[in-house]
């Protein structure tokens, strides 16, 4: 007999409850066994829910109990979930979360407490909510030698962003109205500075290159800095500012991964992902370039992930034994930011198209003066962060301010 | 020991050789196991290739060899690859398909005969190329209940509708380009009549509501019939008009697969994949819209989705019990295109907007008049084809005739 437990009972956890109970009987099918619903560890007492009974306090008698093959992990944070998970492998049983945090800081040693106990840590809800990533990229693509992941990852930026595109609100506005919808928290830092997008592209990093990425070795810049006047002019230049979570091999080896607002060309779908819905676009030597679209986050879209796990988990028998990433000293694998290199968007006082390529090489098709007397255009030599500052002072000693710019997502 | 075999060398057979030699280091790696090329069965020679020395020109040395845990067959159409496929799978090996003609038809046999002899019969290849699309329906979305699956899946037909849309091209020249580019055969009937979306659209189906759906069931209207004006007039409205292959569950319980030229609505992804590029469009309870986009086609995209379905046969011990669907009755199961409902686009001889309004209902925001005396708007109120017919008969009675209509997706 195969019986579940839900480790947390807030927006997921009961969405994994609600989901289970509805598609119960498909679910089952699926699975080719049956399945229960077991335990529900909160703190809180749930009497007015159908599933009341089942609330415990404490995680010791889901370890106890031998019939749970399978636990969701929907509480957050990487304490106290990380002991409890690992107590939950080292008792033999497979885990399935959500929480970014804690396989983003914890994700090599709950792998490898899973494989030495031939259990399953899965995380498909952990990056891109009810979008099918972590398995796509883990075992459809597993053939391939990735160049690049970029996505978009965070949907309360990616809606910030949009309201500024298409209804020409600015930041705080848009902020104000994210947190008023429900879908930016009071304290929004971990959303608008990157963090989150950063847990993620840590994720996929991993996943992608075979070694753990750890938060704190990724460039990371949020949103909170976008002009509306920048979102305006690329646009009309045909791109769109997204803030972009993306991961490069480069040729020495290294993988550079970063986070930052960048203007995606209009011709990669990525500048088309709106609202709150999150994409991930992989770069591979034999799939190409393929995307991943859908719900980045909510109660059904990220039960949908985690039951996705547990399905697969009580289909399984032991342990996927290549589902793993290696420990990692990031400063043999992970290249610096002062690598990055890339096409840009300068935002400038007013400028002549001459004075621009001396400074900047070649410029792309359009270069836009504004009413505003400021100039735009798109700079086609690829620079990394230290030529743009060279650029900068440059152009500010032929009487030239730079206003802004942005890195390009071809 | 695993060895795998390979039948039919063509473009994805050699594919799949090239990408499995190529990747060798990170194939194994992420089997957790070693694996080695065995056997390559082609009735030509290759003596000027590395794996010459493994042709084989039949199937039973393949059959004899225990060490042969998995077999990819690229050889395409129905006979001999069925027989050899049950072969080996009937001789316990797994078996990893590109062929979508026998995935469509003969698939419940071949998921039977796996289930039985405790292999797997995958296809992640058969459709959408590289795009990885079975393993995310099949497990990343099984916590869901599929109301809708909808997609681009014949890179042949959108490519030459995307030179319509952006090159003012009419479809015999495009059809044209596309032979001279390599991406239709000389006789192009089975993407340019919808055949082959047809038969994908088959295995998706089956695969979303777990039981058989055989071509012959399927309503099939290709692209020949497709005029360069309502291209062109769809794309003012705000529409584009693609060859979507799709599944509705509908409120009876039945399920109604259809491939045919729609009328996509801008604001929908499917409405931006252009070129040779496939997309799937998933709709469904817990992760309600998903997306994903991808190289439909081509020797390295395919062999990337036939070797992920190698790997994970190699990480695997035994067979996937729910990876099954069964045979069905279509008369029970699916609806009959009768019962298709859409708003629609009309292009009509001159009319004007209370005309259109009396016989059609509500009319979409912009109706538009041209200057060759002809006017096009969108139709609101969802009709089924028998409505159409009536719309048709009573415009005519008005004076106004009917020159093209084109059902809307969403």
């Amino acid at each position: 007999m195969n019986k579940f437990a839900v480790l947390g009972c807030g927006v997921v956890g009961s969405g994994v409850v609600e989901l289970f109970e509805k598609n119960k009987a498909l679910i089952e099918k699926r699975c080719g066994k049956s399945l229960e619903m077991g335990y529900i560890l909160d703190l809180r007492d749930f009497p007015d829910r159908p599933y009341g009974n089942l609330v415990v306090k404490s995680i010791d008698p889901i370890l106890a109990d031998p019939d749970v093959t399978v636990v969701a992990e929907c509480m957050g944070g990487v304490e106290p979930a990380f002991t409890f998970v690992k107590a939950c492998l080292e008792a033999d049983k497979s885990v399935s979360t959500s929480n970014k945090e804690l396989v983003a800081k914890k994700g090599d040693i709950l792998l490898a407490a899973a494989k030495a106990h031939n259990v399953n840590f899965f995380f498909e809800a952990s990056v891109g909510g009810a979008i099918p990533i972590i398995r796509p990229m883990h075992k459809c693509l597993a053939a391939n030698d990735f160049s690049a992941v970029s996505g978009i990852l965070n949907g309360t930026t990616n809606f910030i962003l949009n309201k500024m595109i298409c209804d020409n609100m600015d930041f705080d506005t848009a902020l104000k109205l994210a947190q008023e919808l429900g879908y930016a928290e009071k304290d929004p830092t971990a959303d608008v500075e990157g963090h989150d997008a950063c847990r993620k592209i840590c994720i996929l990093s991993s996943l992608a290159f075979g070694k753990h990425v750890y938060p704190d070795a990724v460039f990371t810049k949020g949103i909170r800095e976008v002009d509306l006047t920048d979102v305006k002019l690329c646009s009309m230049l045909g791109y769109a500012i997204k803030l972009i979570a993306q991961v490069k091999k480069l040729e020495n080896g290294k993988i550079l991964p970063t986070v930052m607002p960048m203007a995606v060309q209009g011709d990669n779908l990525l500048s088309q992902v709106n609202g709150v819905f999150n994409a991930v676009m992989t770069d591979t030597d034999g799939a190409d370039r393929s995307l991943f679209y859908g719900r980045g986050a909510g109660k059904f879209p990220t039960a949908s992930a985690v039951l996705g796990d547990m399905i697969e988990q009580v289909q399984l028998d032991g342990t996927i034994s290549a589902q793993t990433w290696e420990a990692s000293d990031n400063a043999d694998f992970i290249e610096d930011y002062a690598a990055f290199t890339a096409k840009r968007y300068f935002r400038t006082t007013a400028a002549d198209a001459a004075t621009l390529t001396e400074v900047l090489g070649t410029l792309g098709e359009r270069t836009v003066s504004t009413e505003e007397g400021e100039t735009v255009c798109i700079a086609e030599t690829e620079m990394n962060a230290a030529q743009v500052d060279a650029a900068v002072k440059a152009l500010a000693q032929k009487g030239v301010q730079v206003l802004a710019q942005y890195p390009i997502l071809l």
